[in-house]
């Protein structure tokens, strides 16, 4: 089961995730000036696929209610955040509608209505024809099945060959059902605006940019030590495999390339395609106060916020929840020791696709 | 604040919600025979007001979709559920999303669409002219805010007769809010079937039927009871008021009796009223098997779901939550004791005002 951790902390431990989106705002503001906003007053629908606590997009939702108003002031403005069902959608709706200091919460923004949807966005999420613009960041490299384990690594981009092109193959399924399915959500001129994790033409990708410790080898080094110490099983090991996918760019591009895809045929265009490294915030910080270890209590609950459950649910059932979240705690102790003495070794660079998607 | 038990709580240990509920069924599929469901191909728009986990209405959502199919097959249907945000929705989404059996999810329902709204039904939760059918059971009599404390009962039916004129000023507001909020969100021909707790002609309401021990009369005699054995202070048996009223069968229709009143310029036109006992199902099932711990296992709960907050949020924030939490456990295990020692004397029969009102 893929899960964020909940009560607000996945949104307060990913300030990369916010500068990624602010540069998505960039490629939904421009798209808005191309669309018709006139053309119906019926409401402008809004989504957030994969939104967790809503947290990282807030800024950007409220420069979407901006452009449409200034387009058109009298059309109603629907917001739907999806995600799994495990979600912590209250921290979500306090988000929307509690107040704090001066500022109006989004969801009581005037002609503004909130909502969740506590599905996958490999479902059919909204009905046909409804959408004005969907939107989603740093999501959809969950893969709807992990297609296999990885016998000797925890992620695809360290797998063997042939556990790779599994991974590749689900990937390239899920993202035509991605698009799809988006399609036939979206209005006639409706949009989709991605930020999506994805291996670069340099080969570069998450926690991989060519500078200090490859992450994922770092987490797969001490998930094998936790083995050899015979604190977990071989058994464990194995089953510590991340239901992701890194597309590459052409990964991405493939469905349209085609007119003749099922993609183009559904009516979809590509506008926009670009890649764009946004530097480890935390990285950055530790370079202007030099503390190691102000540094490490920051990052480690960035990479904790998204990788724990994998590990988490890799643990044998028969063991308590106790006993797991011990050998949890342990793994994270020693990456963050690492941390304490080798800072300058490592960082979590953000490797990101951004793609705009028109329904013709 | 207002809080249900989460984790599916709420509906399991509620079957008179449902039965309730399943009554009201009725007059939605009569109202739905008198609409026009060709007039359009756009969503059919369904909410369900202070839904909890959504539980106690599948049911009637499938009854609903079976109703709007068998007229026009082509339509999307959309279920919101609306919850304050500590509601627990994740409850809510794996009730409408995980398989079991083989049942297939409400959810998944071919062309049904179902979301969440994390508000309060005093504000608008859906843009104007949207919602085709709105419903709601068990919900109404949380107010908007508690007017005052009440100083030696604990329910607005066992306060002093100043105490109570505040908590029917509160009322009739709250309840012209919730009329003119829903006015605005429905569609002309739109309706609003509601199965509300209320006071009825015979002076009759939940746990006061006339038979056996009065509820919150016996509510009140513990928790003052835990006040003169000094485990609680006189403020924190003052502070425990829940926010509720139950309306009269002339309050709820009040507002419909006025052709100038805001409720009916706003278009709403009441076409139905009618009250109705359900007898407490814990108690006809101990008639049946004439176990008092088996009553007393089952019946507490039910008790507990709805009642818990507000006697846990009486207490005084300097204790911690595990000392309040013992509190709780001892005040509920005198009223389990009472049960057992007496069967007979307890249930809890829900007295319901149904209404069904058109927006023409």
């Amino acid at each position: 089961m893929i899960a964020m951790r909940g009560m607000g902390y996945y949104s307060e431990n990913t300030i990369g995730a916010k500068v990624v989106i602010d540069t998505a705002g960039v490629l939904v503001v421009d798209a808005l000036s191309r669309m018709n906003l006139f053309q119906s007053n019926a409401s402008f629908e809004i989504a957030d696929f994969g939104a967790a606590d809503g947290g990282t997009s807030l800024d950007l939702m409220r420069c979407l209610i901006e452009s449409v108003r200034a387009a058109n002031v009298a059309r109603p403005i629907t917001i739907t955040y999806t995600d799994l069902p495990q979600n912590d959608f209250s921290a979500l709706f306090r988000r929307l509608h509690f107040h704090d200091d001066h500022v109006t919460p989004l969801g009581h923004e005037p002609n503004v209505y909130t909502f969740a949807s506590g599905t996958t966005f490999y479902r059919q999420i909204f009905p046909e024809n409804t959408l004005s613009l969907g939107f989603s960041a740093t999501a959809m490299h969950w893969l709807s099945k992990r297609p296999s384990l990885i016998a000797d690594h925890v992620h695809a981009t360290g797998a063997s060959s042939e556990e790779r092109e599994h991974f590749r193959r689900q990937a390239a399924t899920d993202w035509e059902t991605i698009l799809l399915t988006r399609a036939r959500e979206l209005v006639s001129g409706g949009v989709l605006v991605l930020a999506n994790f994805c291996i670069d033409d340099q080969g570069h990708y998450l926690g991989a940019t060519g500078n200090g410790v490859n992450m994922f080898d770092w987490f797969t080094n001490h998930w094998r030590k936790l083995m050899s110490d015979g604190e977990i099983t071989e058994s464990e090991y194995h089953n510590a495999t991340f239901q992701q996918y890194y597309r590459t760019v052409n990964e991405f591009t493939a469905p349209f390339d085609d007119e003749n895809s099922s993609v183009r045929r559904a009516g979809l265009v590509l506008k926009h395609v670009s890649t764009r490294v946004t530097k480890c915030p935390y990285a950055a910080q530790f370079r202007e106060h030099g503390d190691a270890h102000v540094f490490a209590r920051a990052f480690i609950p960035t990479l904790r916020s998204w990788s724990e459950s994998t590990f988490f649910n890799a643990l044998d059932l028969t063991r308590n929840s106790t006993e797991r979240q011990t050998i949890i705690d342990r793994f994270y102790q020693a990456i963050e020791n690492d941390v304490i003495v080798a800072p300058k070794d490592y960082s979590m660079d953000y490797v990101h696709c951004f793609l705009s998607i028109v329904k013709q």
